[in-house]
């Protein structure tokens, strides 16, 4: 990669971004590019695209490269873009990679293979094999909960020191982990950038050296993962958890969906509630993915009116 | 879809083509023509492209049909073709299915979505999407060990009624849940052909009603799944268990390797296996995947030896 | 442990004994007496007590003594009977197994150790422990929904050998690794009685070579195992699977209940059908499980019903 | 329970008391004794007895109470005591947590059942029940990798609203939900005390609520779990990172064994470094359980010195 592209940094606060759609199922480049002008205005430092909160698996390449067009346009320079190629294996992730990178992502971020039945070993040349073939920086993104494995401590950093991996969005949901990955890679000399996705626990994990935040309720409103990421830095503590409890009481929306997937209910009720700030037109899903009902939209919009986020002047 | 597509039958036995590579990792065709003229020869009722066995999840759309195009070509006909159109969900594997189906696949299969967190009707959703967009038969594959969710009895025979789905393969490790999918089938006037992927219990899963079997080891040797499938359809189930309990002394080659992954044991000792009996010219693996030592190897043609299955004389 | 004890062999059709309950969570055992008669009389090879179909693990060691004190009293050295200790490691394991021994026990079946983090080697030390202290002989039980782990194949076949353990009931739910264990067992002399609790695919596991079944739906019904178990033996495997699909048809009374647990359901299903049938007096689970509701039991009377299983002369 | 029971708090830090064992795997009591003290002149606010670094799954209850007799009779009511009492089911459970009320336990805590399979709803009537049997307040301990469920939030905050349990241990590898867990605790009024058992990240747990921490580690230094509690206390952030952040480099010790047990590793490299240290005079582990081999010592002791961890005067 070049000297440029590798020294792209991610640190502080890089909201996964969300995807507007229509009704029809196709994207809602308006709602899409109010969304991007909103979070980059409400300070964040970084913009993930094509993430899981993104709805990134369900769209095809061309609607990807349709989407971070879109992104990249809108921001325009003002801060750096990472994007999720997410596909089986290293041939097709480089693939799709290549098209991202062609439209403008800075760094690549993607996950042990899907699908296949690897060994540590193989998970270390998936990961050799892909940064091979790009020339911007690679990271990777650890989500058992989506892929089925967990990437080793010992994989990530000798990853990091060979120059491999320049980061680590961590949604492991386990902060033991997280923290002994935080000792290893300042060990190595922090040859990581390590990022949590655990949006709920941002003061601790600050607090345990994480370099900054995933947040997917930053669509909804990203101004106080700003704040509460600014308190960490100057070691205000209790202000950094005065915001977090603050934040976690609007977040309780994800919690408002009943007997739905972990699709419809977590990013359902992101849209649903960016819906009602009037951040996006429309709250539609992804095909097959289900919708919440009336009663749960209610629930959420209750939930923010009680946190004071209804209603919201828009740009 | 067509009705003669519709009309395309899997029973029996539908080997799982093993895609053989060279040594730089492109496809190996002289060797694939080898082995889909071989597999006929033994007399396989049909052939399963695409699958896990072929490492599919490992090539490109361009190299699936590549692969596939040999397949069809050297086949010309002879039994019916089923493609695997593996990708993480439904606008990703129409794309892929399309092609495959441009050349000639005469039905797919496809697994749940992979990646996403979805429910029982969003999964429904997904597979009458695929259904919808594609015009030959559409087959189901339940495969827990690799998708990380079972596909249930209600939902596959409700999509078989809908005619959605025309038939399972089964490789979820359950052979309780399998007999009642059985069951449910009759039940519901059998819209569905149920084939079983557990190659070393086809006796015991003929006896409890499956429709065929799609054994990875055919690619080493199919003549013995024949014989015993056509022992079980003729009621002779001393003669079928005698011809299962010799395969399966030779299917241990499958636990010869030691501390390696999932895919490079079990497709990898297919292929020395396979290389040792002259069907393919190299044992290589899919990249990222680890090769068998030289140890291993020897235990792989000892085996093979015991049951004397080498030399074998090839066409 | 003596000659006679080490020469009693469990084959063919072992029922897990159910546990009937009065109202007050008592043993019934005027309930529990004509339960031992019926099974004997139907034609039974031996007796599985106080296993998960009869809620073992909700019972203290006074209330088990109870229950096998009154089995082996009506069972009257009829029918060989093995008893389980289910406890969490060796020391309390054997703690219980004494006393189910002195109590009548002829053999102990129990598992891998519960709560505790243990390697095969550990696993393998708990099973020799067990059978040191005590003098009657030892079976593994294989219940990974339960127990959370796999005993491996080498590990049972070792166990074997060594005379530690004299056979294993399989519940493992994995028919591909019961068939690697049978071959396992055969090549090593077959030191290891092997039974299968899977009860709906009887015939095929017999096929497969299975020496005997642990059926809990023979609580219900002992009657059709007996016959098909017979035929599977004369070789007669259409009439065995024609036996086994008829049960099937019954068992479905497992799949009635909704939305409970899995003691709640499967036992709840027996009990309510053992209640409907005549063979216990009340259908009271152990305590904080959960009863059956009315349209429940309802349905439950009609799938009996439906296979001519309603009314029933009882003893 | 009686008024003053109730009243028993545990907040700080209340280390989980290991089990010293001489060759012949009877109980230490020169060494326990000398632990408690150690534990309790480094200033710990409570002992938690019979957990599972203390091994309690391995022992029978005779040997339960003759520890925790050793632990009451030396702590000669200094600190407050709550003790393990794990075991299957509810029955059992109140069996033993019986005979240790009356050895002295104030409290006692239990997980939800094992090897049955329950609802949510059997759980709390589960907890209930051990909660109304017995005369001291009874806390919750959540710990899947041996329990294999998760205990929820809403079931945790109700039985805590009802007085069935006073405090959670938790131990769910999920700092997620224990957030959410002391924010609903929060909002019900505080029925609960929470305790992780998630001893890297202490300083992060009471920057997010925690009310104390249950450190294995304190067995082999307890003063530095002290310091940094204090410092969480009087909001000494940076203080409590570092001290954390010290511990955390001795703690590694119990990476240093490789392919032994969960039990093995944990328990074995805590009991390895208390000898070390001239803490406990025998390193001996409970039956059945593989003890570390000399480099793996080596390697432990030479973590301890690197942080200046010996040698140590001990009393």
């Amino acid at each position: 990669m070049t000297a440029a592209s590798s020294s792209v940094t991610f640190t502080g606060v890089i909201p996964p971004v969300a995807t507007p759609l229509l009704p029809d199922g196709t994207i809602d480049h308006v709602s899409l590019e109010r969304l991007v002008e909103r979070l980059i205005a409400e300070g964040v430092s970084g913009l993930f695209a094509l993430g899981s909160t993104g709805e990134t698996a369900y769209f095809t390449d061309d609607q990807r490269v349709e989407l971070l067009t879109t992104i990249v346009r809108v921001n325009a320079g003002r801060v750096p873009i990472i994007a999720g190629a997410i596909e089986l294996t290293a041939p097709r992730i480089i693939e799709t990679a290549r098209r991202l990178v062609a439209a403008g992502a800075q760094a690549i971020v993607t996950t042990a293979p899907l699908y296949t039945l690897n060994s540590a070993a193989e998970v270390a040349d998936h990961f050799r094999a892909i940064a091979a073939a790009i020339d911007v920086p690679l990271w990777a993104y650890d989500v058992p909960v989506r892929v089925h494995s967990k990437l080793g401590i010992d994989l990530l950093v000798r990853l990091g020191a060979e120059g491999v991996i320049h980061g680590v969005k961590d949604s492991s949901g386990d902060d033991v982990s997280f923290r002994r990955l935080i000792a290893a890679n300042d060990a190595a000399g922090r040859p990581l950038q390590l990022l949590t996705g655990h949006e709920v626990v941002v003061d601790a994990m600050a607090l345990a050296g994480a370099d900054g935040v995933v947040p997917g309720f930053a669509n909804v409103e990203a101004a106080g993962y700003v704040r509460l990421w600014d308190a960490t830095q100057r070691g205000d503590w209790t202000e950094a958890r005065t915001e977090q409890e603050r934040i976690n009481r609007a977040f309780d929306i994800v919690f408002a969906p009943q007997g739905l997937s972990g699709d419809a209910t977590g990013v359902g009720a992101f849209k649903a509630a960016m819906h009602a700030r009037g951040i996006i037109d429309h709250a539609t899903m992804a095909d097959t993915v289900q919708s919440l009902d009336a009663d749960t939209v209610t629930r959420i919009r209750q939930i923010l009116s009680e946190q004071g986020m209804l209603p919201v002047a828009v740009s």
